[in-house]
């Protein structure tokens, strides 16, 4: 991996820092939930469980940064990582598919908190449609493209059971839709311009799996 | 990354890896399900976004397999990475925390189809304790070691609020559970011979993000 010496080539950092810096963000916001005013990279590097060289080479990406003895400002080092992950605005999310997923999403407090706002959802159930949400009214899935265009939402969420999530991509895609995160267990085909991201949340276990099975070095957080 | 040569030594493998393997495994079983006999590396490649290369890498680990020009026999191969990842056997799991997002994971289908089987459930709540979840009876929270043990669970879920879970961490190690699935916003701290993994949903929606600012390049799926 290359690391880039500046903030000015985002594009250069690898899928596996992205992840990264996803973990520090999250462990930067709750030491700061903690009133920490400065973190260094043994303190990060031991609530990840990563190696300190791994953490400061990570951080080298935004330059000369952090006082050597004294460590990295935790609000400060935060506000950058969000700057680089995108996270530091509001993105226009809609969720499709109020099941038991995707009913546990809208309410989970993770989204917002990293900007991430659900301001439409879409069903196909008659049950479903016009029903409140926290708020939000369930629209007919029929009306997808045109919705999705008009509240100019930037992401989705797909919810749905996996029969039903290709059906819906010529119509994401043409609301103008640029990344789908996708909770169906099928390989959904997208056009290539599309952002897609599968989420999978066996996927955990089955490395917890693998390492009770291998009885793996428990020490380090498996940090892909 | 080192490439061992034989199924041998599964310690070596990175945890890149083995989240590449989750992914052909997923593929694999759609495939199946899809009536493929034969997949080729350019064909997996395609459907986890990665390069024909990085595939054969891979699955270079179980030592020479596939054919050339044939590829790789998909029922063959998915049992291979199945017992890689410990996942051709049943897990006995509890799920702690019956909210929102422990609901929804009770009937999540892909857990069980991995082999994780929620056996046990718990929460602190007298409305929620003694009612049933898909034919579980929700336990109390306040005898959470016993049970755990008693029940010969495995691996724990924990979807309690942030505010509870350490709370709970000695109970379950006490248990013998060595293996944590941790849903909870909050940098839980586990004896060092203790497997956790924390699982974020809003992470993914972080690259997704990431990319839009970014502009980068969606061929691939970040395979981290």
């Amino acid at each position: 991996m290359s690391t880039p010496s500046k903030i000015g080539s985002p594009k250069k950092i690898s899928e596996s820092t992205i992840h990264r810096l996803s973990l520090y963000y999250r462990a930067l916001s709750l030491l700061e939930k903690e009133n920490y005013d400065t973190v260094s990279s043994k303190q990060l590097a031991k609530i990840e469980r990563l190696t300190p060289a791994q953490v400061r080479k990570d951080l080298s990406f935004f330059g000369s940064f952090g006082t050597r003895g004294l460590g990295y400002p935790v609000n400060e080092l935060k506000q950058k990582i969000a700057t680089i992950l995108g996270i530091d605005r509001q993105w226009r999310v809609a969720l499709i598919g109020i099941g038991n997923i995707g009913s546990a999403l809208v309410s989970y407090k993770e989204f917002a908190r990293q900007g991430f706002q659900i301001v439409k959802l879409f069903d196909n159930d008659q049950r479903k449609i016009g029903s409140n949400h926290k708020g939000i009214i369930v629209s007919d899935i029929k009306n997808l493209e045109q919705e999705l265009s008009e509240a100019s939402i930037e992401m989705v969420v797909l919810t749905t059971p996996p029969t039903v999530a290709q059906y819906l991509v010529d119509d994401i895609v043409n609301s103008g839709v640029k990344a789908i995160l996708n909770f169906a267990p099928i390989n959904l085909k997208v056009p290539e311009h599309i952002y897609l991201r599968n989420e999978n949340m066996a996927m955990e276990l089955e490395y917890l799996s693998f390492a009770l099975t291998n009885n793996a070095p428990p020490r380090r957080q498996p940090s892909y």
